[in-house]
């Protein structure tokens, strides 16, 4: 695993080579991306069918085939093993409670000439979930599309997901019918992204559409948003660790990992004021790297997109995780509550040795759908908020206007706009 | 102007088409705006120069050309007329408080093992605002633009706007003394939506970028989104006017034109139950359209783009009013209250007669800046929510992994995810 020590004369090159690796990189595929997207809008279930039989193997005769029966999702959550069935109920629970916490709520405030003023929150009507399919199935990723969409109020709940050979992963429909999901389609990739954002014979175009996908799920959102609205545009999954101290170097190199096991491009980065530890970690990723399943994917991520870096000091390693902006991060530090109130950019933090990462994946509470590529910059976890939207609200009395619409009128006449200032001096009973 | 009424044998073509046109159709321009954002990415300095030369017909002759001087807006401040320099004053103040409503806290919540979770707020970094200038300087947009930007604890506000013959209109020179803007450059459309995004010489890249432009500078902001954050793509302006009952049809009237001088491809849409006032108020448009200065632009939208629809009943007028999903909607009825919880979709709503959507564009308190193009389904006002993020924190304790690890390794082992389970079994000291 590459090591770098910041005060290495090459240092800032290394480091700056770290950042740039993030961005996802979409000019290549776009223009095939589009191509799916306009044949989609265009042709409909035709094309959509042409997407399936070519990457799905199985060939849809009609659109009712794309159904998935809510029967079906029954059937496989009453088959469930019930240490699975509890494990999922337990974490659809705490999904639930957390994103609870985040409602925001409608508001007025009243003024004593009468105006009121305010914000109304309302759900979404329709949203999109897209959730992966293929080589493995997440019904993670169904309780945290699907929950917060359920508490924000959304109406119409769309799930879409591939199936590969016209199957669709049991647990995945388990965790369908623990969300009371109503209707879910087996479509997949770009070709999803384009049915929820235009709508077709059978299923009307979405608002919002969630979730994550791969390169080609990623460039179709960014094609349709503003069109609907997308929860963001998210590349490979990564880790940064922060480590100040001592610490069990197991835990560190397991952490690594489980991030690393994700995709050939997700990136783990250790960045540590503790020199021995650094070098303990990277020989224990080595030896743990063998027995992984996984183990082909992890290892070209850590050789490719790791990276152990060693810092003078916590100001500097706080200042360089910053930097990073990473989607995960992991703080080990004496106290690590007081480091928190430095940390500028991360999409979730995980607190003490306690808090593996992949505790957040699936239970602890938090969305786990985050900004990648440095995007914690900008872009917050998927939340209600994805699924609500604001109306502001404004009523002025008569003693209102008569109190500013002087003021008002000014403005408007001073920004060239003769009908506004004239639909103001109207209600004042003044011509200009 | 167009009269439509809901039980004629028509209506649902004419209305499909109403709904139809407020959408923004970017694809012919799109390849032209992103050899804009291209040039300026590889080309910086000179790529700008050129595009300002080329609009603004003036020429920089290095970078600091393009940099507005804060001295020059104290003393364009200092030069304002008294009644105008009150009316941005008591504008700013109002869109202050406003906003100040909205900011969302940091909370933790503390669960009885020890486990701490919840949600930290904190603000962009870097911001970058887009103001038009050109034919008209609109300081209300700065104003919109900037104060949540203020309100939310942003560190870094850049202001672009393009300044025709290397000027700058003194009321927008004001503005940004009164928001205290330290970084202002004369450089605009999607140029600066360029240079903000992927940054310069002379500027580092903004993490968010906000505000009106034409239709090159919505590309410009679709087509950078993933690398920043944007507020949303908006189109022309709209207003809806939903009017139950007998009202004064010239408030009505001028309410309509004040959105019709905006653009011709404003839409300004009267839906009623009462038919006499449907008809009167397409009259007093037409007489009260003659003495515009803005006349010619508010003739073509009225004619291609405004509608009166009249509406068999109440119920009725709120369903069509809510497909339109307009920006702008004033709800004029007996209790316009009481309407306000079927209304789903709509930027800002103006209740009661007293309330004309311009004091909505300086004073009133709430953003102007609103989703357009019936994007009200699921975008919303510009807030401090567009100048914020979040970070999620899961801090667990010792009793909290022992309580939730088996039931996350459970999820994760069933994923294929061995090396997430092994993270977490390690915190439990067992093996699999």
């Amino acid at each position: 695993m590459l090591i770098l020590n910041s005060k290495d004369s090459n240092f800032k090159i290394g480091f700056a080579e770290i950042l740039q690796r993030a961005k996802l990189d979409i000019t290549n595929l776009e223009p095939k991306v589009k191509e799916i997207l306009d044949s989609v809008k265009n042709s409909g279930f035709l094309a959509i069918k042409e997407q399936i039989s070519k990457f799905d193997l199985w060939n849809p005769t009609c659109e009712n085939d794309f159904i998935i029966p809510t029967l079906s999702m029954k059937e496989a959550y009453e088959n469930l093993d019930s240490t699975l069935k509890e494990a999922l109920h337990v974490a659809y629970n705490r999904i639930y409670n957390f994103h609870s916490k985040q409602m925001p709520k409608t508001w007025l405030t009243f003024e004593d000439n009468g105006n009121i003023l305010g914000q109304k929150v309302s759900p979404i009507q329709k949203a999109g979930l897209y959730i992966p399919g293929g080589k493995a199935a997440y019904p993670s990723s169904l309780l945290m599309n699907a929950i917060p969409a359920i508490v924000a109020g959304v109406e119409d709940i769309i799930v879409c997901t591939p199936a590969p050979e016209n199957k669709v992963n049991p647990l995945l429909l388990a965790a369908m019918h623990i969300c009371n999901i109503k209707h879910a389609y087996k479509i997949g990739g770009a070709t999803a992204i384009a049915t929820m954002a235009y709508g077709a014979n059978f299923l009307d175009k979405v608002d919002v559409i969630t979730g994550p996908g791969n390169i080609y799920v990623a460039i179709a959102k960014k094609l349709v948003f503003g069109e609907v609205n997308i929860d963001m545009i998210a590349g490979p999954s990564e880790i940064g660790i922060l480590a100040d101290g001592e610490f069990n170097t197991e835990y560190v190199a397991l952490d690594l990992l489980s991030q690393a096991e994700h995709d050939e491009m997700a990136s783990s980065i250790l960045v540590t004021t503790n020199e021995p530890l650094a070098h303990e970690v990277s020989k224990l990723i080595e030896s743990n790297l063998q027995n992984l399943p996984k183990k082909h994917i992890a290892e070209q991520s850590i050789n490719n997109r790791g990276a152990i870096i060693i810092a003078q000091n916590l100001k500097e390693a706080i200042s360089l995780m910053n930097e990073i902006a990473p989607e995960h991060l992991e703080i080990l530090a004496e106290n690590p509550l007081e480091i928190l109130s430095e940390i500028k950019h991360a999409g979730a933090i995980f607190l003490g040795e306690n808090t593996p990462e992949p505790i957040g994946d699936y239970i602890a509470g938090p969305n786990h759908t985050l900004p990648t590529g440095g995007s914690a910059r900008f872009f917050s976890p998927l939340s209600v908020e994805n699924f609500l939207k604001k109306s502001s609200i404004i009523s002025f009395s008569h003693q209102g206007i008569l109190e500013l619409g002087d003021k008002c009128a000014i403005l408007a006449k001073n920004e060239g706009l003769d009908a506004h200032k004239n639909a103001i001096l109207a209600r004042l009973h003044k011509k200009d």
